[in-house]
């Protein structure tokens, strides 16, 4: 199996795409290409005394930043790291990708260049959200901001799809997110989505509020891209407020300090818990290959975890199966 | 001034509410209403020994519950506390309306007994939440589930207004909550409404992302109720989630108990930062009339609070001047 990275994608690219390259060879057996400029690669290989054994450089002119537009972009830099991989996995060079590149152009890359399962109408970020109760899918994160019901049903049909095949998770629980429980809430879009996802074979467990996520509610739950985006930033942005507010606490004495001292690996496990790149990188479902989008800010650690889920969901065969259940619906 | 509470209303009811609006007449010098079984309320006040001193009991004989259908309820317990208590407001015998009553039920009496300011399109529940650089409102969470971008705009303006005339924020910053910063983000919705805002005497900032609201993006944040709504309950969800993990960690062990003693007070005193009911009840904005919903869980701290709101709200003259500004806008 060969993963292709896009060395250059990334706050912290390329080295930790780098590192995280060779722990991956190590640790899970696989092949990598890792796309960028060569030079500049090999450079860092030798002046960190890593191993290029089973890795293979493919050399790439160019690199989309997260400041680029994403559909200009992947039109127009056809020479950068993102293109150049994506191109590799669509002519069946890689089994599947995995890059920390600006959201968007993953997105457009995937869907333009390697393009989607026959029969699904709309690929979906799909993050993989920490809660008191262990994971849940978020499906869509943002990129469908507008959706029909129809979507909606195939986002429930693929999360639990992953649910099951990638996290092992027996009849995953397809939650609605909405602004009440009862059947009749939300817009016409929840409404309407609500009485097909009543008929579908997901185990639909009916609507779920905000809150109740965090409290094991489902382990899908399935949302247009804008609503589904909002819902993220703010499970992040309160997060990362709270945990900063510790912080500051802990900071703010010598008898402070102490108890921080004493609770260290307590506080650390407890971050740790809450924090989603343990899972991995969110998973671009729909599209016809593997691809995994890891975390802009992600380090080794974290794309080796990436690495690790995409080995995973190409052995899982969902996307043979997606491709079975999508057209036995379209027909 | 007046004000009339429903002293039926919330999970700790009526006690709590007894004791509160006590509380309110000794250190706020403001005579209270309070709707109810007027039996019940006089042996309460005769068992904890409480001064009903500028208080008055007016009876009514039924109870709108958590559990009614709040359109039902409101039109058919017409001798409920809270449609009492709403007659009382609407017939200018109070000035002001506090409950932790029924949400539903409190916006469909306040619409339907007390009526809207006139030229107000919709009323939005606008609860104010705190950041890590102080408090924010959230207009509308939940009473407009379908908006238009005209509601959106009038949210925007009676948010404004309120975070000047009751928190004393001058040039309150209004942002408008969508998936990205970038003008043209967001579904039709967000997209009219930005050109809009941009048009509007509001002091409008942009788009504003869920996690930007923690670290102070802006004072008004707008949005429909339906959003709103996942907003919200994904903010106290989040927080709920790590504040539990946190207590947990506590009790672990001997020595975590330890840490937890020395840092006792900081805790609190973080807790409450985070503690929305610190700042009150939800007002309505655009009833013609101060109506201030409190926290279901609302004990007598909490419902002196709101009292206080309520009162600040009445003097700050904001209700005279939405007629104004909104009939100018509508000629």
């Amino acid at each position: 199996m060969r993963i292709v990275l896009d060395a250059f994608g990334g706050d912290k690219a390329p080295l930790e795409i780098v590192k995280g390259a060779v722990a991956a060879v190590k640790n899970l057996s696989v092949d990598i290409t890792l796309t960028g400029n060569k030079s500049c690669l090999e450079k860092i290989f030798a002046e960190n005394s890593l191993s290029l054994e089973k890795i293979e450089l493919v050399h790439a002119e160019d690199v989309i930043t997260m400041e680029d537009d994403p559909v200009k972009a992947v039109r127009r830099k056809t020479d950068s790291s993102l293109v150049i991989a994506m191109k590799l996995l669509a002519e069946g060079k890689a089994d599947a990708f995995v890059g920390a590149t600006n959201t968007g152009a993953v997105l457009t890359a995937a869907t333009l260049i390697v393009g989607r399962v026959k029969g699904v109408k709309r690929p979906a970020l799909s993050p993989i959200i920490p809660s008191a109760k262990g994971p849940f899918m978020l499906i869509d994160c943002g990129a469908n901001v507008e959706c029909k019901s129809e979507y909606l049903i195939q986002f429930a049909q693929m999360g639990a799809l992953y649910m099951k095949k990638i996290l092992n998770i027996q009849n995953p629980r397809v939650g609605l997110l909405n602004n009440g429980t009862e059947e009749h809430k939300g817009t016409a879009l929840q409404i309407e989505t609500y009485s097909k996802l009543k008929e579908s074979p997901v185990n639909f467990v009916g609507n779920v509020e905000a809150n109740s996520l965090m409290y094991g509610a489902c382990d899908v739950i399935v949302t247009d891209g804008y609503t589904g985006n909002i819902l993220l930033k703010s499970i992040e942005g309160t997060s990362k407020m709270i945990m900063n507010a510790l912080k500051d606490m802990f900071y703010s004495s010598f008898s402070s300090k102490l108890a921080a001292l004493i609770l260290k690996n307590k506080i650390k496990s407890m971050a740790k818990g809450f924090d989603a790149k343990e899972y991995g990188g969110v998973p671009l479902l729909g599209i016809s290959k593997p691809v995994i989008k890891a975390h802009g800010s992600s380090d080794a650690k974290a794309i080796e975890n990436a690495i690790k889920q995409a080995v995973n969901f190409c052995n899982s065969g969902m996307i043979e199966t997606m491709e079975k259940e999508f057209n036995k619906t379209e027909e």
